[in-house]
């Protein structure tokens, strides 16, 4: 499964294609709808999102909903489309880079001094192509019962230290949740943080945590580094915009940790096979899946635009400014969840189509079948 | 350029092939062996690393120490042939898998009762290979003054606050420390406390921090999430054995920062042209780097065989039985660091290609100064 | 350079994306309509090319014309849109498979009775997306005089032997005939037997000479099989349907002749530097450029569907019967040939990046005068 | 599976690792070396051919014979190691390029004035250690009763018409043969040109038909242009030095052929199945194998160094000079099929296994067979 995005921020589309998907696969569009309408959901979200309201058109790779093993196509058409349907000379250059994104390295990289030239691109808004391409993941993967979620840990300085039992817990709470949250007491103060942030035309970052259900052990691979699913999954994560940490487990708190009481013991018994009493190890060792929930974190940088800007240069006289303001969000963490999982997701099925091969979902039925049954057998 | 290794723990050889790597580099053999030995070194270490000495015979792509451009072949040699060389019949079939190793989802993954079928590979004995190709990637680095270097940021409870300022004040002050560390009082106190887990056949894990410098700005893309630099980097440091966290920067801590204060602010002048006065991003902003120096934070687990054995259960009775032991180390921080630099180093590299070039040395010369002046003209 | 395409036959649109192409490149959406339009014409083309008048739209990748760095996404609507938006059970199955087609395998393959199923991505019509991707490709290797024509050499029985001399004179000649010949004798009779196998309701291939002109030297690599540049045009070449055949310069005839009379020896003028006076190496040795125009041979074969059809078998009665007739052509000949020139843009422009970087256009330009200078210089 | 291999024709050795490849397979070092040593074979071989005498080492991925799913590293030991055990100085500068080989396009590529610095790895002695990779896929092959020969049609301007029906039939024939030659008649005709052109002190190519067997139906895809099973092949085919053309089936008389006759009809038997009566398709229609036979044909250059030198020029002074002469072939049909055979098999594995997975052969068999009982009961 090879997956490209494309489109700018203010550009007529965003787009995706995804090659190599299964052949029968049912895909439904407002399951992807419905993902891009969390991915704009969430306290501390700037006006964009109430502009746009995102709609996945799939236009190849389906006939009647179901995946014809030929490439995906998704279209998300922007309402806000400025730039591209003007005249460049009408719109004012921007040139004062804000801190944090990346309007300066890219303006260097490209040696360019009209900062929309870089930005359109490097906007979070391209995510929205990968939460459509993580969407049409999600519906195969839960062909196999295997099922992401994720929930707010922290925002600001207010940490939850709820820790839920399953995914589909997960999901529940988080629907009553405005800030995909588990812990209705610690979104309340989450929320005010944010509120309070807001008016001081600042912005706040976050942490999360992804949970994935139901990934048969066995998953991922320690035969060539680039095959580890731990890796693969940083790989993803730490590649959404603002992700500057990602944790598999026990993550941080391994390294301070002894192995007696942070390893993850074996048992055994007849109704569950193999198994353990805890998931320190985040459902991966030696790179593969365990069979126990894979349990991800990643913390989030606040928003690179702040209502009360930064201090910059001018990069055409080098003076100094205060940075350009875009239209933008105060914290994006409920956003970046959904991002998040959707990236996962990727990441997981690449993985699991590596196992058990990809021409058509029935085939991969066939295998994985086979698979779990030598399992039982053991 | 694409890299690939090879080798099992005890099989005849570890080997490595390095294609695309650009001709004219001068590649000296010492300093892989340099890089192999501070791999074996550390306090910590077990008898495993008094056996070998790892020296690598490079066998294809030099003529007279300098690249030909064609592929790079390296190999290191195993003193400790064991398996490969005998009849396996003789040889004790492994079946009480170790927890937080690759033995139980190993052998689940591949239907397999003797688990040195699965810990031969996945032994971190094949990081040596890593270390090889990451070593004759450092020397090109170095052709551009990009330099990495690393130190122990963490042993168990210990945790050092010391914060260098460039890569060659870490480089001087680890060489005089036993444990890769650039803190001599917190060193004393993470010996103690590695002799301490020792004597109780416990094993301890820790924390790194890994520097680059001299990278030009520019290097990575938002334009595809693949070719994020920090992406990338989380990718290569997830794939080390036992590295259960990545951190860019500010990293985990971001997610409880406000933007006003984390962000780097931009400045100028006339001599040092664009600049920060802090780096709380790590040097990659946008997933390019931003010129400053890119500093990495991973925790690692502690080792996953414990002299003092796990609860296990034997693959083939399905019996609860104390897990194999293994040789192996108590601590391997100061090696985790090694290969940290050196998958860092290739990671940096493939990025650095990406925009100037493979073919020759002297036309990524060529590019690289034309881009520079090109800055600087800015 | 990375490209996806996508799309049905009868599906709601084409599409492609084109990852990692350079910044700073003028694209006229006009080229690339001139490009498909030229794919639609010739003689002996059937309904659908009459129904569809294809248009390119690029949604993505461009600013004022200007590629942006980012990936450039390409529409081509279906006008003929069928069966995508109508009730799957309303639309006859097809159980009929045609001999030469993907039918049968393909219905084999994955397992399916409907070949519709099977043909809509099968179908040629999905060259319409590689010719938009190719006819941006083509606009960039123009800023460096590197220019693609083709020309028909056979139909049928037909065979030209006319030779051209460079890339502009066939584009001057092909321009004036209806089959994309720079022989007009050889045109007519060619017309003739294409309108004579019309009547008789049967099919024919022909054979297409590719040139390629402007190509430095040293561009491929002999370091990887991956890498040659012979080895990749042949990939892309036979990768075009109905493609059985691709040659390089002399080709088959090389099987047959000696070394002493076939190979182009070297010879060396201060204007002209290194220069051969033959070019039976069709510009190729050692799977690099080496300056002289490339010359491609390709053979195509008849189209699979004819109006007078063959005998085949269906799948779900096992009768034999004769096999299902979708619109098609007589010969496609013409419409080939602009594929090849586009499929041979793409390989040619990946292996001219991996020489000289992939950033901007600047960029590349300057790499490009170095390399130029150090040859004049040599 | 992703193969890198290395290696120039007078280092230390040759060498290639298999990342990707199924645990669970037996593999014999003697089938390894027995392709070697039919690389080395066959009239026409010059002097190097009795020098070496190549065998295979495995130096990873096997216990006992048995892939461990670990990457497999196999070196092949060069007995005329020449220039990388002395120092360069006492070595002969080669300034004088021959035509037809890379040497003067890759000095040019490389700013080289010592053409050894170009010819080492440009050497054809390059693909042994494509045959070992070749010779591991085989074995795989032969799990599944896929088998694949090849004989020699043609040698200069003698051409045999001896059609064969079967791999087995290919395989007994060329086993008495000095020219992996099915026709004794014509064989003594091609053994007399290469004798007389070799006192002529000229070189000769020829023309090989490759055979392979048992491919079920339905591997390859037309869903993208690169994994077209015919494109492909070509790829790896034309990849092979001095191969200048590569046709499938019918091939290039497809171009001349009209669709009622050339097209393979589709008929259907209880015992049989669906079968064709004919296979100019050389087995693969619409990108994907058909069930019957592949079958390609290839034709290779004349060998491009010449006893009786050609004109050339010498780089460093510009004077026109005899080109240099490397110990050479007169003419190397023979192992010409060889690394055929051995590219087309890592080409068909790679397909393969990206229908049935690829972790071990046990669940690829179960895969298979899932697979070719449905189409029994199709």
């Amino acid at each position: 499964m090879r997956i490209l995005t494309a489109g700018e921020s203010h550009g007529e589309c965003l787009s995706a294609i995804i090659e190599g998907f299964p052949k029968g696969v049912r895909i439904e569009q407002d399951f992807i709808d419905q993902e891009l309408k969390r991915r704009m959901s969430g306290v501390g979200r700037g006006r964009r999102m109430a502009i746009e309201s995102d709609k996945a058109e799939i236009v190849s790779g389906l006939r009647n909903k179901i995946t014809l093993g030929s490439p995906i196509t998704i279209l998300v058409r922007n309402k806000d489309v400025k730039i591209f349907s003007q005249n460049k000379d009408e719109l004012p250059i921007l040139s004062i880079p804000r801190p944090a994104h990346a309007d300066l390295s890219g303006a260097l990289k490209y040696n360019e001094s009209d900062i929309r030239n870089i930005l359109e691109r490097a906007s979070a808004r391209e995510t929205a192509s990968r939460v459509c391409a993580g969407a049409v993941c999600k519906q195969f993967l839960l062909n196999f019962n295997i099922d992401i979620a994720s929930f707010t840990v922290g925002v600001g300085s207010v940490i939850s230290d709820v820790k839920p039992k399953t995914v589909s817990e997960i999901k529940t709470k988080v629907k009553s949740s405005q800030l995909n949250s588990i812990d209705p007491k610690k979104e309340k103060l989450m929320i005010s943080e944010i509120k309070k942030i807001e008016e001081e035309k600042d912005s706040l970052g976050g942490i999360i945590e992804i949970w994935i259900e139901g990934m048969p052990v066995g998953i991922g691979s320690f035969m060539d580094y680039k095959a580890r699913l731990d890796a693969k999954l940083a790989y993803y994560l730490m590649g959404i915009p603002a992700v500057k940490s990602v944790e598999v487990g026990l993550g941080f708190n391994y390294g301070k940790a002894r192995g007696s009481v942070s390893h993850d013991e074996i048992y055994y018994s007849k109704t569950k096979g193999f198994y353990r009493e805890s998931n320190n190890s985040g459902g991966i060792e030696g790179g593969i899946s365990t069979g126990e929930p894979i349990v991800l974190r990643i913390a989030m940088k606040p928003i690179a635009t702040l209502r009360r800007p930064l201090n910059s240069v001018n990069l055409i006289t080098k003076k100094a400014e205060k940075a350009i303001v875009e239209r933008s969000d105060t914290c994006a963490i409920a956003a970046c969840a959904v991002i998040a999982e959707n990236m996962a997701a990727i990441a997981v099925m690449e993985s699991f189509l590596d196992k058990f091969g990809s021409d058509t979902l029935s085939e991969i039925k066939t295998a994985y079948r086979a698979y779990a049954k030598n399992l039982d057998n053991l």
